[in-house]
């Protein structure tokens, strides 16, 4: 496989780069360009017309994908071949099936391993709604307090959130993640224990915040005299030290072809979705996901909408030289879902070496941030409009609200307001403004671009989760790196074991332990000052 | 006064840069630089060994703080000087006197200016105190909504869920922001009308969300048979159209000397504030607040934390050339910190202008992002640790929790696991690692430091909030620009009111008016193709 940086297509774009047309200039951004360049697929619409790109470019982009063979890449992926690998060095070595966690529906994989990966899934599913029908009949919990860090938290945090509107009634969600021990006292000094159900996530069974945070649960329900046994369930893999089904109410598996921050849709996201949802509204969130999933697999990069948000990425990134991504909701229940992508992204493609093992002379995945709008137009707008460095953004919107409250104030509904602004940015920070003040004056040429459904709802939600999903991973096939995988996760926990041994060590001995770890050492004789 | 990059500190530290330290060497981070790069001042520890820096770099930053003679500007500010201007152009031509709103305790402020503004504080605070009295007696609020946006939210918000752990029993507040219907329809759905007061922020009296929120509330009380005269209280301006006593139980006012982002200490936060945590432990808040913005105003860069901070950040900045600055707190109390230092930073100093109208030729503020520790770990310190690209990292740690209520799990307590993973971290960051395996080598060199408390209490964040509000007015003052105003938020407010007039267009006339704004009105036949 040539380097991403040796591709000919490379060259173009490099080139097209050195003189990017400009979005100010009268005669750009037109009502045809928006007309043209636009894509609608699966009931998602794609506004493109503000990124800071032309024909040329886009096709530059389309030769891109193909050099590489991106959509050939999603392929296997989803077929269930081994693509979390690093050629000549201990890897991981494992396909990334996180599809499968859905392929119950149309066009399934046909593949040996795509179909049994679905089919274990199924049954985990098939498992989930018997115990909650069976925990229906009994009618005694009212609260779900999942107890997971990263991939076992982000996702289904942000998936609670967005479709809290859906939400059966009487029926609550809580989160503990953090080994901060006030996460966990926070979250329970507004639990009623006795109606609570505890899902404790965790594929290793290792994770030491889950497991400090599990402990304390069962602590405190000891203390109330309540059996833990009778009130959590554990999602973890087989042969995990978590896997002893006889400590649990139910135990439900994961597998290591499914990385954390893709595990949504497994069972990961499933139990405290399915429990809060009802099971059909959680197929209706699998069902927009594995349509994505379908659509990811189309040569055709105008159709295959995370390509062609991948491909925008990787223009915005590594020819326009922006180093961060703004992810902006025009939805306030979207109000995590920038942290899940940051997740999502970040420790996919935040990566220095690619397949062969060999550092890329290249920028890999940007930094991720954002939060709602039109909040965010009272906060770092002005630093996006005016800042001297350029983020580009990626904005996502809905025609309807979801709960349909609304009112109308001076002409308008609230939605119709909220719609307003987004177009409105989205032009603004492509035309930018001039003015004789200089400090009225906004450079514009901010490149950004709108994916708008109908209305936030499951089955949008898994379209829009899983399309980020393979946005990521597109642009990790392009770049040829590992986004399966976070080696660099592991120096910190290490070093973090270490610290734990001085703690342990100063109160057995009453001293600060200097040769174990010196450095270490220097940080607590300050704090113990 | 002579352009930040025409100073001579800063031909030298452009040198400097050429070849900074490198901390991953043997013998450059070692016990001893931990211990004498650290800074304690006012129960704040700063541990910034971590920095990509040395004793020659930290002076020619400290001859930097001399030649643009940033404590005598931040004394000018807090005395009431104006210093939201931009000379010869049109601009708000004021003071920035939040300092004024906590200024009650020791060595006060002794201009005129700012004792008058110190004096009119004081008077809404006691007004504030007598109502809540008032409202004590009567026992029926439990519950307080906040309406606003912006810095009418995100400062509030952010101190709210820092110190919840200290809020009286029966005291609950939620927030409403966004102008999306469903925000105000989701957090309506979790509160009971007749035992709510609704705090409705907005300086101006005119901000398009909150108005919106306003009314939305407004209504529903009266759908209640409730009257809304009863139940809402507004902060606003003198002479906005919100300055009307008679329709509110309680008005309060707040001034335009004191910025949305630099108003949490006055009652923007402090209706809200004192409400959840009564008055005795809001003062303690303002108390701290003040005492670090005595702190901000002494010569030693040394002891001057904010000062410091602000240095190194520069450096980051503008000499090892870092777009962005990650804010990790290893407290799951301040998960909503970073996005309110995020309004804090990029609102205040993402300017392309200095302070006499020119364009600058340097960059101003970064992006600001970040999410609390542990949490990231799991999420996105991959890339911070392999990414291709550096983030500056500054952490905030404190020595015990808020509830007290922790587990000893394998030998340590979560808070000492927490303190452990801070303390790893900052060194990993720094040291990186080698490796064979090309997949494990971590590059090292990523700039970090840490700001450490004891406990995160009332005290100690107001310390902080101020230690952050005047690290970035020091970072303007060295820039040279305006960190008072936000001129680029304008172009999206006047686009957006024209987008408003084309939905009005459309539901009269039941077409869309392609000739009024054409390029809006094309974004709206393919919403609504």
């Amino acid at each position: 496989m040539k380097k991403f940086s040796a591709l000919s297509s490379f060259y173009k774009l490099k080139k097209l780069a050195e003189n990017p047309i400009d979005l100010t200039k009268k005669g750009i951004l037109t009502p045809q360009r928006i007309e043209e360049m636009f894509s609608e697929e699966v009931g998602l619409k794609f506004f493109y017309a503000t990124e800071r790109m032309d024909e040329q470019t886009l096709s530059a982009l389309f030769e891109l994908a193909k050099e590489t063979e991106a959509v050939h890449k999603m392929r296997s992926m989803q077929a269930g071949e081994i693509v979390n690998v690093i050629e000549r060095y201990e890897s991981e070595k494992r396909p990334a099936l996180h599809t499968a966690m859905r392929d119950f529906f149309e066009e399934k994989e046909e593949t040996q391993r795509a179909k049994e990966a679905a089919s274990l899934a199924y049954k985990e599913l098939e498992k989930l709604k018997n115990f909650l029908q069976k925990i229906e009949t009994k009618k005694r919990f009212t609260h779900l307090v999942q107890i997971g860090i990263g991939g076992s938290d982000l996702g289904p945090r942000a998936v609670y959130y967005a479709l809290e509107a859906y939400k059966r009634p009487m029926r609550k969600v809580s989160f503990i993640s953090n080994v901060d021990p006030d996460d966990g006292a926070q979250v329970l000094s507004e639990v009623e224990l006795e109606n609570t159900l505890f899902v404790v996530v965790s594929k290793s069974g290792r994770t030491l915040e889950t497991q400090t945070n599990e402990e304390f649960v069962i602590q405190k329900l000891k203390a109330k005299n309540l059996d833990p046994k009778n009130q959590i369930i554990a999602v973890t893999g087989q042969g995990s030290p978590m896997d002893d089904p006889s400590k649990y109410l139910a135990s439900f598996y994961i597998w290591d072809y499914v990385g954390g921050r893709y595990s949504t849709a497994s069972m990961v996201g499933a139990v405290t979705l399915a429990f809060a949802l009802g099971m059909d509204q959680f197929l209706d969130f699998l069902r927009g996901a594995s349509k994505m999933d379908k659509l990811a697999k189309i040569p055709d990069p105008k159709r295959n909408l995370p390509l062609l948000s991948a491909l925008l990425g990787i223009w915005n990134r590594n020819f326009l030289l922006h180093p961060t991504c703004a992810v902006i909701p025009y939805s306030q229940a979207l109000h995590r879902f920038p942290a899940h992508l940051q997740q999502l992204d970040m420790e996919s493609n935040g990566k220095r070496i690619d397949k062969e093992g060999n550092p890329v002379n290249f920028s890999t995945g940007p930094i991720i941030w954002g939060e709602p709008g039109t909040n965010g137009q009272h906060s770092f707008y002005q630093s996006l409009h005016q800042g001297t460095d350029i983020a580009p953004i990626e904005m996502v919107g809905f025609k309807e609200s979801q709960y349909g409250k609304d009112l109308e104030v001076q002409g308008t509904s609230s939605q119709e307001k909220l719609l307003s602004n987004l177009i409105a940015q989205s032009i603004a920070f492509a035309l930018g403004e001039k003015n004789p003040n200089p400090n009225k004056v906004c450079a514009g040429n901010r490149p950004n671009h709108i994916l708008f459904a109908e209305k936030l709802t499951p089955y949008s939600l898994g379209l829009i989760l899983s399309y980020y999903e393979h946005k990521v991973a597109f642009q990790g096939f392009i770049w040829n790196i590992n986004s399966f995988d976070q080696e660099g996760v592991q120096l910190g926990k290490t070093l973090a074991s270490k610290m734990i041994d001085q703690f342990i060590q100063k109160k057995k001995q009453k001293t600060i332990d200097e040769r174990a770890f010196p450095l270490g050492a220097a940080f607590l004789k300050k704090i113990f000052s």
